[in-house]
């Protein structure tokens, strides 16, 4: 007989109603009285369990009353519709294998364990209820983002993991080497002699595909990046990680408009695909993790994003009578204080902000004709702040190499970037999304940490 | 006027035949005369050009003769049906805007280039015909191989790319640091203290996520990895780069043959889906790069893969009487000359090869009960050799022990691994793709560094 899977049993009940079918699965609880059990097993292709009913008249009935939790078992038996019980159905055991023992210790027993314990065993936390849906959760979002922009054409770009420049002319690094660190070769100067590296020179792990997805935009147009970014810098919070994946958007032919325009759309669609596959598993975050979850999913689905200028956001804070950490000048960086007044006060729904003052942003964004602005928005959504930051590009070379001048940044670094303006220049425009932001705001998850399979924080590369 | 995506025009011809439209895109070649000219446009959104025709009509007519190949522009004009001529449409120009000048010394002009001097322009070299087409398939290989795991619910997992332990015991990796190397901080042993680093102990680039992709495995019964990998090796041949994309499924409740089958279905819906998705690409590797691909590919797509043990490999190279240059012994790691025999004279079919000696094979395949061999197989295809490798883990803590002992593998290093043996073990099965050898072998391109938007090889890190 073919192993039928849980989910399945779920979606179609119809077919397996008084049929006989044959489960794979662990052991997630287990009782037993003198004459039948119940267990609840989880095959691990859904987020709930199927109910196990088995009977005295089983040879093997008293041993299995003692499997341990999380052993791996099969089971042969019949599906029988339990109404008016909590769970829609069970199946009513004829046979149970066991595959798989498991030790008496399992540290996941069926008592409550706080998020920071289970970080200390995340080979074993993927089994636990909690992570179960974060995780199942993240699989179904990263493949809506690519789905978003397949359907649309956008062309996939892996651009690269090692690299001998710094994306953003700022941000902590990490150094990649295969130098003997206790005894590296020297120049005649006396310094390390990176001739002799791996790749004849320094190289650090990228902090963002940005610059080389410009390149692709200006042959295909429409792309997309979606890879691993990194920032070494020494700073526990909730919300940063050593290691993130970073979905990076780019669009010749665009204007800051167009960006925001696809960033909306992808937002929302990421929120629909999650809620419509994943429904249980959202109703579980609804419920256990933050009740006003799917009140805020909806609010973004539902509104069209706003869209003001940082002046006009500054004057609305000014205004506001607020009182805050930070006070508001023109030309503050808007602090998580400033955008959460915004979004949860004044707007209440997901908002651009747009054009901020050049001097708190990027070399690469566009110098709008004010001489002090920019054309860069970030995207504020309601109890978190900034999921997206993006800009227009500066496509001319004059305007581009005086903000690197400024900024003292080595325009040889950046000969590629600079040429790609001299064949054929467009407006262009792109984005970046934090994936794992995205996860902590489609499940409510506080922590970053929470939301990666094995996170990597300052002091922490375990698993 | 909306602009229209060139794709567009081509897919649903209909619509648009005696219509007004506005386009925008790159000039890829122009020629004119007196009263007329010819232009093929590109706009990145299909591998197929559109020709353009403008005449003395247009006021900056004499201009628009003499834009560089690469200016881009906008065009209004109307798409008419051009019977009996080389393309099935054209459109007639009304109005040409120019967007960005192209400088005349544009170094991708019509005539041909070498593979190896578009590497050095890898900035430029989308543009081309040729790269235009390969990171196109790449992109939609890319699509394929999450949409096939993610329509059988396999979670997609982000193992870490920062990793303190080596996944198959050997390999050389790339180290990360933050020490200063000019001045490392030493232990009271005179030896660089890691304690200091940043994640407080000597870290690398993963070689591989499949140890933590059954930790996966173990939770959600079906998962996949779709990741950049690593080497630190010194090798300069073409097939093997510093950093690459690894794709590695791992199945619970599954053996051998389990993976084999599914790994089958995997390579032949690829092929299907790009060939359905990129024909024109297709047809463009078919006709200039790889006379016998659809040959080829087809083939593959049609074949029932065999299955022959190692063993049985052997006999048949053994007796075949074929002079190699490696003799052929059973015990020996089998060397592509031995692969593509049995696939291209033998076979003549993509062909699994299963049960190698235990001694050429990594610590965590499962032992057969003959205890020599395990139970691992690797996918040979026709023209190219070994393109995946799998096999079923070992589940059974003292033979697992036994092989770490063996191979003089620090057992703390992989507490976890051994204890996901501990509570539940089942039987399982995985496998690793290498995503640049599919696309070579989708391409018919012959370097990995003509797959890889910037490669990353010994000596080279640009862009």
């Amino acid at each position: 007989m073919e192993t039928a899977l849980i989910k399945k049993i779920y979606r179609e009940t119809d077919k397996f109603v008084n049929k006989e079918v044959k489960i794979s699965g662990w052991i997630r609880t287990i009782r037993a009285s003198n004459k039948f059990g119940f267990m609840e097993l989880n095959d691990g292709s859904f987020f709930k369990n199927l109910q196990v009913v088995f009977g005295e008249e089983l040879e093997n009935f008293k041993e299995i009353g003692k499997y341990p939790i999380s052993s791996s078992i099969f089971v042969e038996g019949i599906i029988v519709l339990t109404e008016n019980a909590k769970q829609p159905f069970e199946l009513q055991a004829k046979k149970v294998v066991l595959e798989g023992n498991s030790n008496v210790d399992y540290p996941l027993q069926k008592k409550r364990h706080t998020l920071e314990y289970l970080r200390t065993i995340a080979h074993l936390r993927p089994r636990s209820n909690t992570f179960s849906a974060v995780f199942r959760v993240r699989s179904l979002a990263a493949y809506a983002i690519h789905k978003f922009f397949q359907d649309q054409d956008f062309v996939y770009v892996h651009t690269p993991i090692i690299t001998g420049s710094d994306a953003e002319g700022a941000g902590e690094m990490f150094q990649i080497t295969t130098l003997d660190l206790e005894n590296p070769p020297k120049d005649d100067k006396g310094k390390v002699d990176y001739k002799q590296d791996f790749f004849g020179k320094q190289t650090n792990l990228t902090v963002s595909g940005q610059l080389e997805g410009e390149i692709f935009a200006l042959a295909f147009r429409n792309i997309y990046t979606f890879g691993p970014t990194f920032r070494a810098e020494n700073s526990n919070t909730a919300r940063h990680a050593s290691e993130f994946w970073m979905i990076e958007p780019e669009m010749a032919f665009a204007d800051l408009t167009d960006y925001m325009d696809t960033a909306e759309a992808m937002v929302k669609y990421i929120i629909n695909y999650v809620m419509e596959n994943a429904p249980e598993e959202m109703e579980f975050f609804n419920s256990f993790i933050d009740k006003e979850l799917f009140q805020r999913l909806e609010n973004v689905v539902n509104s069209d994003f706003g869209r003001i200028t940082y002046t006009e956001a500054v004057d609305i804070l000014k205004k506001s009578g607020a009182e805050f950490e930070y006070p508001v000048e023109w030309g503050i960086d808007l602090q998580t204080e400033h955008e959460r007044y915004l979004t949860d006060k004044v707007f209440k729904k997901p908002l651009f902000v747009t054009d901020y003052p050049k001097d708190i942003k990027s070399f690469y964004m566009r110098l709008n004709d004010d001489g002090k602005t920019v054309a860069a928005a970030d995207l504020l959504v309601p109890g978190v702040g900034e999921l997206i930051g993006g800009s227009q590009r500066e496509e001319r070379i004059p305007a581009l190499e005086k903000r690197m001048e400024e900024l003292g940044l080595n325009k040889e670094d950046y000969w590629w970037y600079l040429e790609l303006r001299k064949y054929g220049e467009t407006k262009h425009a792109g984005y970046g999304l934090g994936f794992e932001r995205m996860i902590m705001y489609l499940t409510g998850m506080g922590n970053i940490r929470d939301v990666i399979p094995f996170p990597r924080t300052p002091g922490v590369a375990e698993f």
